[in-house]
């Protein structure tokens, strides 16, 4: 019997396994085959596009070069190298862990894991019967489609298929403005697609854990770079036509693309792992019912990640792995926490959010405080020819750091630090008496914070 | 009468400036001229070199743009154009700062500050007298020379006179492994010149608050650029030839190049501003004795910056300034701290430091802890093509943070969330339980923490 069975070798999964192991228990994993070791997360999210994320944002700088007295002569795209160099990150980190799980004895075994009792997962179609003093559900989230638009990988695409492009659109379809449909819009757009972007409500990035500025500066930033952002906007029908489809919008108008994306969402892996048979309660959405230590109704068994909420980052998955293996091992100081969930985003900028925004402080009755300061006149960014954006802190009137709002330069690093400090339950006095090097980025948050300790005093309050 | 009079408006200078007017203070500022406000690090320090230096990673980037599909067809540099946008990014940030503290009324006066007694400033040579409740010195410092190699801007250049050169040199000499020299063989390398480094002690960057282990990556790296570094070596002697000049080393050889470059240090501001005559006391080397509250041994006198100790770094100015003014208004929290001063060097590599190495800490008498992590499968830094360099944090056995070390991407803005949490007080478990977003740079500094706080695990261990 193993200490300790995880279904799923996702981001949770291997991070729970690693600190299992690390914790002195005796782990074993199950994945569905050596090919989907790492997740959707390695396999067809976060790390392959933030990988052609980052070339988009080369592409990006090119356009300033000149001020750093570089002139191009021209250059050449060619999607065969793009994807090699993504595909050679994505195989390296899946064959690093899988040699890295066998260094350290840490079986994987590939078939699907389904729960037989509350201390056995039987893996299929082999049959093999896995014995474990406590189970860890990481079996994460599958694309979803859109009444009409069903993932065909050759005219509609979804996240898991769109990795196998051979060519750059010519001109595509996005639908959907949330995280998804940013970060392609950006990454296609900079390697020279036509991309027109549809979302369905008003904003793109229409989630209430995100402020409306940093949707207003993420549009304003896309369209200045050629996107075409139709808001409140959805495909009515669609039909394949010489050389790709053409789409009616519910705006009236018609465009002819070479595909579609579908950035629309995504469901959890909870049917078919025998929940139902051993008891293991779910939510009337699918998700797995957690305690604050990731506990199932079922005391021995654990869930983490994309199955336990729609919130399906791959850090939270990662998070309550290790929440719910040191609640195995009688610790309680690590809890499940939505509201320290970093939230971060990688498209013409990066976004990062965490904890509560102005309207959702002020819907919760604080009496809210912020701090905005722009990096228009932060010396590094100015250096770096990256000066757009701002930091937006959020307090209490007792100086209760409640969120962060970062949109600009390496937002997804610099926001890390408030978020330390808000977990602390450190105050907003604290970021404002700190050391900041200069010149930095970190510095706006220096500022923004002694905006609210101090009260205002810079130009860059007003924006 | 002023609350507050500040003599300089460098960095710590203005920093301060606008933290005594939001708190309340009339203060006014005295500089040398409307060309010298911002001080070295705006003007001919930290701000420029950022710039060139960002340029000089772009250039660098391009070694692997084609892993990203992008396959350039060549270019052309062009110093004139580097030149006037870094001109314009200095200049737009001295002219903002002149227009904003016009706006707040906070008076420059033009001329040398020189003390008259405990509460007046005799700006010369117009010979104004302006009185002060309080007086802050923040007059900085400047370049020095080495024997026999005095700057003359045209064979011998100092960090003064190195931001006029009107093409990029075809072949040169940078004195002084340090880190104005490194950042320089940085940027001239990557614009093309070729670069011998000479640096008398027997490593890079040969101070006690940089491991060993930052210098020999950092050494390893340039020397892979091309930069010709040429260790535990001096300028014996040199003479103007046709078209630059002949070096001969202590090492035997002879170099012919364009010019020489010096960057061997600076000595404080601190001769010819009163402070003899008014009685405030300086240390054998010129430094003005300051208490932890920046106060010097007149009390209502306080001093900031480059002349209060041989750690010349703009942020320590600025956080002095607001340590002096806060014990003005009274208060005792913030304090004169040089263990939280970080030391970022941007050179071909982020170099960031902060507290006691592993070497400074065994000195000490402590029962040193490590955690090294290594970039090299760090996903974003793999995702970023920039997988190189390390995180190192050093603590003692109960887990209290000493120090951290991070070579690497964006080691400058990574190090500040390490800087806040060891401020706080807070310990390596802190660290080793704190979430992360995924994937990020800022996951290898929980990962170090782990190391230490429940015991090494990785293969990233061993390097």
């Amino acid at each position: 019997m193993y200490d300790l069975i995880i279904v799923g070798a996702g981001s949770g999964g291997y991070e729970g396994a690693l600190y299992a192991h690390r914790r002195g228990m005796s782990v074993a994993l199950v994945e569905l085959s050596p090919e989907t070791v790492g997740g959707n997360c390695l396999n067809r999210g976060c790390i392959p596009s933030k990988y052609m994320r980052h070339g988009a944002y080369m592409l990006e700088k090119f356009q300033k070069l000149e001020d750093y007295g570089v002139f191009l002569k021209g250059y050449e795209l060619n999607m065969a190298s793009l994807r090699a160099g993504r595909d050679r990150v994505v195989i390296t980190i899946r064959e690093n862990f899988k040699k890295f799980a066998q260094h350290l004895r840490i079986p994987i075994f590939y078939g699907k894991g389904v729960l037989k009792d509350k201390n056995t997962v039987v893996v299929e179609p082999s049959g093999e019967e896995l014995k474990g003093r406590y189970i860890l559900l990481a079996t994460g989230s599958s694309t979803t489609s859109l009444g009409g638009l069903v993932p065909d990988g050759k005219h509609v695409y979804d996240t898991d298929q769109i990795w196998n492009l051979e060519k750059f659109p010519k001109r595509m379809l996005i639908v959907g403005g949330g995280a998804v449909g940013v970060e392609f819009a950006y990454i296609f757009r900079m390697y020279g697609s036509e991309v027109v972007l549809v979302e369905i409500r008003d904003r793109l990035l229409p989630s209430a854990d995100i402020p409306e500025e940093s949707s207003r500066y993420l549009a304003r930033k896309l369209k200045k770079l050629g996107v075409d952002i139709r808001l409140k906007t959805t495909v009515q029908s669609w039909e394949p036509c010489e050389g790709g489809l053409k789409v009616n919008l519910s705006d009236g108008t018609q465009t002819k693309v070479d595909l579609i994306l579908l950035g629309v969402g995504r469901r959890p892996n909870t049917e078919g792992i025998g929940l139902e048979e051993v008891g293991v309660e779910r939510d009337a959405k699918g998700f797995v019912k957690v305690n604050e230590f990731c506990q199932t109704s079922i005391p021995n068994i654990y869930a983490c990640g994309d199955i336990t909420s729609p919130l399906m980052l791959a850090h939270k998955s990662m998070y309550e792995a290790k929440v719910a293996i040191s609640h195995m091992l009688g610790e309680e100081d690590m809890r499940r926490d939505e509201r320290i969930v970093p939230k971060i985003i990688y498209s013409a900028y990066e976004i990062a959010s965490v904890g509560l925004t102005e309207d959702q402080a002020e819907e919760e009755g604080y009496e809210v405080k912020v701090g905005v300061v722009s990096f228009v006149s932060n010396p590094k960014a100015m250096d770096d020819g990256e000066n757009e954006g701002f930091v937006r802190i959020v307090a209490d009137e007792e100086g209760n750091l409640l969120g962060c709002h970062i949109l600009g330069p390496h937002a997804g690093e610099l926001l890390h630090q408030f978020l330390h400090v808000m977990k602390a339950g450190l105050k907003v006095d604290f970021l404002s008496k700190a050391m900041y090097s200069h010149p930095s980025l970190s510095e706006t948050i220096g500022q923004a914070s002694m905006e609210i300790h101090f009260g205002p005093i810079t130009w860059a309050k007003r924006h």
